[in-house]
């Protein structure tokens, strides 16, 4: 209060000592105002305070300094702040990223592991491994990793397909050792040789065909391949929706649909064909789809094809009774619900038996067989097969590996039948979690850390080793076996579940989160908000957040793209 | 002087008087402090201000507002309100476009004007007509504007693709009348019957054949190839720069490319192969796209590549004596320079006689036939060739057509030969003008308000006729009449060349301006600048300036990405 009282009196007392001021400069000589300046105890004395008293008093109104006023001039020096500081943490950090410095080279005396995959198991390994101990190689037929969680905002133009990728590169180059990335398919792995074959599959190669490499330990994170249970047409009449190219030439297809449909001359039954999109699966990517699709119609389309806008339909295909199984009962029911408000149609309890080019043969609940007309299809199921490497690679280790779903793995992620010299999980392996991004990440993180702890345990031998030769002191030997005592125990993996979430359309989002001991559910705009940031601080580096977030800004301003590239 | 010095006195006072405050806080009660803060005229009275004789004085040092302070002061305001406009304004703009009001039906009693083509010569046209007075249909294979100045950007993700497209409907849509766009190619124009037949060509498309729309003027700007001279293997392997995909491929070939180099096993020979960047064509675009290539290998690839960076060469090659021959001596002369020192191999007097999949033969200055291998070859030549469609066109039109460089129109872009009913401008015609963007541009806007002025005509012609039936005074026929000679005379179209530009690589351009009849040249860093600012305002809507921008901003913090997608 008090403060508030005295910031006015000085304001009041500056225009007063403002206006004296200048109707007394011609009167005072210029060093009298400085001494003044320099003498607050004088100030009362001064004559520039005291009004003269021939002259008539004017009145001075006391300045009001309006609460929006001071609280707009902080704003301004609160805004400068933030825009400076972050802006120069931001440019900073990424003129960082941009500079690695120089690397170890490859050192013949280190054991060298080749990385098959570049997904979330491979780069999290990749990310926590210590290169300074391991001579790397890694080997994928793409040369980044992608941001899967994010992939169905991208075939409607939420997200810029290249904002959710990461070239592997960005993440090797900052490694202490030189790290070898080559672009290449895996061919087949000889657990017996321990070697490696590949090749460059890319449409332009050099003259060289497949290459071989050796290696002390295998990392075998290849993933797996889309389930499409041998359904006839799945492979051929459906759009996928596994990796960034699928998304991109979903985006493609979804306008043509949409510019087919505007072309002249066609029956209405053509056109609602057309405009029928059909996400097969019920698993978060196809509901995260399904809604992202129905965002697109009503805010883009809407604008820019009013006449068609109102004809497109939206129906998602489940074969299980409800859609979401990981989710929630009362998320399950909140999804349908919002669902039905977006009228995007649900068909639980329905299973595909045959894909057509524009069509899907459908069983529903009552058994009978429906054809529904189609102008878009995707194939979202969750189910993952093995990829021909991967069942190869089962066969070569004979009775180790029998488990039909995946690649068999103890507890330190090591592959059955391979004498601890292949390391295998994420998607292509067969265990107790569900084939997620979220059980990839933490095996492939804690698959680093066990390299990290077995160059430690090798040092602490080497110098165990040393110390005999050397016919150390005993209490020194035996305060060095200790310590490899300790390093030799490899604790097991365990996951820690940090929570389901999901986009589900409209702005509205559900989580399930793990909460003391129990479980939190949530779903709404908040949730949304929610499962923005927490996509955004699970993004692997401060170059993708930024582009995902300009991403999302600028479709909040200028909307989505309707352009068929 | 006497400001600063007040503004100096008043905080003191402001120091002064709060601490007072303080110390009277308990003997005074609170109306008096509200009291005293509306009178200033007693404040000198107040015992507040008067420090207490019997306390020790209280030294109180006047508080300097340094420069820098004051300074960031203003700089925080002038941020917030910057900030707070610009973002107001561009969103309220951006608000603005995505909500396009209703538009009038197509009305029967309108002439009907058909639009073949959306590049720069028919969607200028289109941005100038008035659709008031007329029913209007575009058909286009796209359903986007490319801003192809900018297209050279795209191969090395200097620019994301959709940055530089706006959907067609973003323009149509804010047309008084609706107007029909339809995502199509056109097969071919009847101008004894006035109709053109077209299909829809993309991989999706409904069950319904070719369809035939009949005009009253027909706007013919398709466009043209480019022209390959007939040169073997020209077709087959090398990429070219015209569309959107075409640049979107050439990025993942270059990055296909340099995977592939860096694959192991290979001999020397390849690697340098593979790294060899061939540009075939010193017009702008071909020089545009070396400076590109330089800036992505230098800014780049040296970092997350280092070994295979320096191997990167990239070579242009010319039939002519020189590069550029559309910009002033000196400055070809500094583009030669520019290159050289960014180790960019020009050779001109080189014919291409074959281009083969791994590299190309040349006729060098001698006359001898060298092959030249290469990873990747982009045709960047400059010549057009007629669409199938145009030849049959000319075709139809018979001696009126007759010239094979392209379609043959008078002053006014009428077509020789199509009685008035068809205007054609753009690179399908053969005028004394280049083949560029700015010529086509202008072109449209052009033929946009000769429609305008014959709608205003066609009007007035009415008003006449009715004045006449109803037998009205002379002088208002008089009146009519006089508007009607003035509105029938269709100026002759105009080009006014605003100028030449082209990015050269290292943040330098080069810019030939006409400047007070003579002609202005300039090149370097500044010229650059000048360059970017110039494309942004010659881009068509706030949302591709805002994109570009971001673009720019995105490649200034985080560098290009290096995924082959």
């Amino acid at each position: 209060m008090s403060t508030r009282i005295c910031l006015r009196t000085s304001r009041t007392l500056q225009a007063a000592s403002r206006s004296s001021a200048h109707s007394s400069r011609l009167l005072q000589p210029k060093t009298t105002f400085r001494t003044f300046s320099n003498t607050p105890y004088r100030l009362n004395a001064s004559p520039t305070l005291t009004p003269k008293p021939v002259d008539p008093p004017i009145i001075v109104k006391p300045k009001r300094i309006g609460k929006w006023r001071t609280f707009l001039q902080i704003l301004g020096r609160v805004t400068l702040t933030v825009i400076l500081t972050s802006g120069g943490l931001i440019y900073y950090s990424a003129w960082k990223d941009r500079h690695p410095g120089d690397q170890l080279p490859h050192d013949p005396t280190k054991k060298t592991i080749v990385v098959l995959g570049s997904g979330w198991a491979a780069i999290s390994m990749l990310k926590s491994l210590d290169t300074q101990e391991y001579n790397v190689v890694v080997i994928s037929p793409r040369n980044y990793f992608l941001f899967t969680p994010l992939l169905p905002s991208v075939p409607v133009g939420t997200i810029d397909p290249r904002s959710i990728i990461q070239p592997t590169r960005y993440i090797t180059r900052h490694k202490a050792r030189r790290v070898l990335v080559y672009e290449g398919e895996a061919l087949a792995v000889d657990p017996n040789a321990k070697s490696v074959t590949f090749q460059d599959t890319s449409p332009i190669r050099g003259e060289g065909g497949p290459s071989t490499i050796e290696y002390d330990y295998l990392v075998y994170a290849v993933g797996a391949e889309t389930q499409t249970f041998g359904i006839p047409g799945a492979k051929e009449n459906s759009c996928f929706l596994k990796e960034l190219w699928d998304a991109e030439q979903l985006r493609s297809k979804t306008m043509d649909c949409i510019e087919s449909a505007a072309f002249p001359g066609q029956r209405d039954e053509e056109v609602n064909r057309l405009l029928h999109m059909v996400v097969v699966g019920g698993g978060p990517t196809g509901i995260e789809l399904a809604g992202e699709l129905h965002d697109f119609v009503v805010d883009d389309l809407r604008k820019w094809y009013p006449e068609l806008a109102e004809k497109v339909r939206i129906t998602l295909i489940e074969a299980l009774p409800n859609v979401l199984p990981m989710f929630s009962k009362q998320l399950i029911t909140y999804t349908e619900q919002t669902f039905k408000q977006n009228n995007i149609d649900i068909l639980t309890k329905t299973m595909v038996k045959e894909i057509k080019p524009k069509s899907v043969v459908v069983q529903d609940p009552t058994g009978a067989k429906v054809e529904i007309p189609f102008g878009l299809l995707v194939w979202a199921g969750v189910r993952n097969t093995l990829r021909p490497i991967t069942k190869d690679l089962m066969a070569k280790l004979g009775q180790a590996q029998t488990n039909r779903r995946g690649l068999t793995v103890d507890d330190n992620m090591v592959l059955a039948g391979s004498n601890g010299s292949i390391y295998s999980f994420g998607d292509c392996t067969a265990t107790s979690y569900a084939p997620t991004a979220q059980v990839a990440a933490q095996q492939g993180t804690y698959v680093g850390k066990l390299f990290n702890q077995m160059a430690q345990l090798a040092k602490l031998e080497a110098e165990l080793a040393q110390l005999k030769k050397e016919k150390a002191d005993l209490n020194e030997i035996d305060v060095v076996n200790k310590k490899i005592v300790k390093a030799s125990k490899m604790k097991p993996f365990q996951y820690s579940h940090q929570g389901s979430l999901a986009y589900i359309g409209s702005d509205k989002a559900i989580a399930d989160l793990p909460f003391l001991n129990g479980n939190f559910s949530s779903g709404g705009v908040a949730t949304f908000l929610f499962w923005r940031s927490a996509y955004m601080s699970n993004l692997f580096s401060l170059r993708n957040r930024c582009l995902v977030l300009i991403d999302w800004a600028k479709v909040a301003i200028f909307g989505r793209d309707v352009s068929r590239d």
